[in-house]
């Protein structure tokens, strides 16, 4: 019997960027991936490839929270797409499964790296965004660590991306007064209509932190609970308003990864406010809480069935795109998840 | 019936410093305190009064944790003396006291801002250091904030001075491989001769921060625990070092004192290191826990009793040189606690 073979594209991590990815970081290879399967093998088609800004940090060379992603090999991500052969009695051509194949078209896996997506319940593409990893990590980072009261002044920074976005509208129903920051009037503008928030800065208008400061406090009155994915100016624009107590939860530092954090900027010490408010500063990542996805899925997944959440995707269509999308999030080019389709 | 007088000296605090603290920033007055008292007031003849880096913060013009310090009154701080008039069935003459009367020989207080002492359970003094508001901030902040379990490796910065000697201590007590950071060779030999830390860096042999981390790291291996009571170019190479969850006390940051709280100085941005760690940090102030002191003298003081714990004194002579003493503890000139015996 001749087994089916499917020609697959890959896009190989080549070369470390010192800054900015580029172009010469990737190189886009063919391979063709044999059909003929061992027990419980299965071949996925991918159809929506993840862009993520914790790929820019596992680009760098020294150990950040994970070792360095390998040179060489195709970019990890996560991916959703349709079984097309199996030899796994929990998989049938056709399902649509969440994987982590990476940016390639096509990818031979255990079936215990997938997880089966019911598409009657949500579009299957949440699983990378609102019910996935940047879901959980919106979740957890903000329950958990953020520990927000009915009452409290949430501020959100990189309030229109995939986190950032869910955090703000997590912030609304747990009763408190939610600030975003965002790049752009379009981005402040949708902060305020489509997500409801009581409040929106565009930090791309001030050109110094005192003056971005003023903007924010004016707005918040004070911060108590402040969920950072972008670190730089903007939090230090934050930090000096936090009020009693306040929880600072670390989410990233995105204005840092091209480069900062291996030869970091200064910016102003701020430890006295952690002292003088008795406040914490939290760093979370999305994997302390896979365990937990149940807990998050529970509560979620009703409010994306009954569309009472709103969760913008950014879908940029093309495999060859990649490295480009990647960019985008530097860029701030996305509204809510980024996703390329395939 | 004549009352009797008491010649009292006091130090007011009469101008905001911009940097260090110097002479011109307090004045030596003289007043008569009459001994004629309403029921339930007390006058105290202060014996040891108590310099603090807090008092420093407490200067500056903005809010800090406190309202700012108040020009043209006397100098707040704590004191422990004896009762020499009493209108207060609670005390005696002779009975030595804790009070808050403040850079002045005598205070005429209500008998209600006065703790009666036990000099029969332990030198009187400790009540301004071991078995007072250092202690506590000490206890807490290591025990609560900190959480060191055994086989954690704690930092310690300022750890020859009031708080820091003891943190460290109560952290070998908990079972952690305890590194004090201090100035000097002499600070660092009593951190190993008598308190039996495990190690001990002199920060003032370095020049830069890399040089200063590399030693840290080569002396800890990574830090699960980091107790800070300094700030500034220490902190910086202590961060980078931190290990998974770890937790960073934030206590004083003494090195920022003289102007860098007005205007903060540049350093080295690290919140990625709270991301990729997972760590916290927590700011803490001794008021959080004054409701709490019968749980921390209810474990301290019989080490304090049985001698098994080190609460070293650097006592100052003379009243006239409280404004000198206090600029003591922004040149590391104190080993353990500083009091001035009037």
């Amino acid at each position: 019997m001749q087994a089916i073979t499917f020609d697959n594209r890959q896009w190989f991590y080549v070369k470390r960027p010192e800054g900015r990815v580029g172009p010469e970081h990737y190189a886009l290879r063919e391979n063709v991936v044999d059909g003929a399967l061992s027990s419980n093998e299965v071949v996925v088609r991918a159809r929506y490839i993840s862009v993520d800004p914790y790929m820019r940090i596992q680009q760098h060379e020294r150990n950040t929270y994970d070792a360095p992603h390998p040179l060489g090999i195709v970019q990890r991500a996560g991916t959703v797409g349709q079984v097309v052969a199996s030899a796994s009695k929990r998989f049938s051509e056709g399902d649509w499964v969440l994987g982590y194949g990476g940016w390639q078209l096509y990818d031979k896996c255990h079936a215990n790296d997938l997880q089966k997506l019911d598409p009657d319940a949500a579009p299957v593409s949440t699983a990378l965004g609102v019910l996935g990893m940047p879901g959980r990590t919106a979740w957890f980072g903000l329950m958990d660590a953020g520990q927000p009261r009915p009452g409290d002044t949430l501020v959100v920074s990189g309030a229109a991306g995939a986190v950032g976005s869910l955090v703000a509208q997590f912030g609304k129903r747990a009763g408190c007064r939610v600030i975003g920051i965002a790049g752009g009037a379009a981005k402040c503008r949708y902060l305020i209509d489509k997500l409801g928030l009581d409040g929106a800065v565009d930090y791309r208008a001030f050109s110094d932190t005192p003056s971005l400061a003023n903007e924010i406090q004016r707005q918040t009155g004070g911060v108590d609970v402040y969920f950072d994915n972008v670190g730089g100016m903007v939090t230090d624009a934050v930090i000096p308003l936090i009020k009693r107590r306040a929880r600072i939860v670390i989410c990233g530092t995105i204005s840092q990864y091209d480069g900062g954090l291996d030869h970091p900027d200064l910016g102003p010490r701020f430890l006295q406010h952690m002292l003088f408010q008795r406040a914490t500063i939290q760093g979370i990542l999305a994997r302390d809480f896979v365990h937990r996805m149940d807990e998050m899925r529970a509560v979620v997944e009703p409010w994306v069935k009954n569309q009472q959440i709103v969760f913008e995707e950014t879908i940029v269509d093309g495999f060859e795109h990649l490295p480009e999308a990647l960019n985008m999030l530097f860029e701030g080019r996305n509204l809510g998840k980024l996703l390329v389709r395939v």
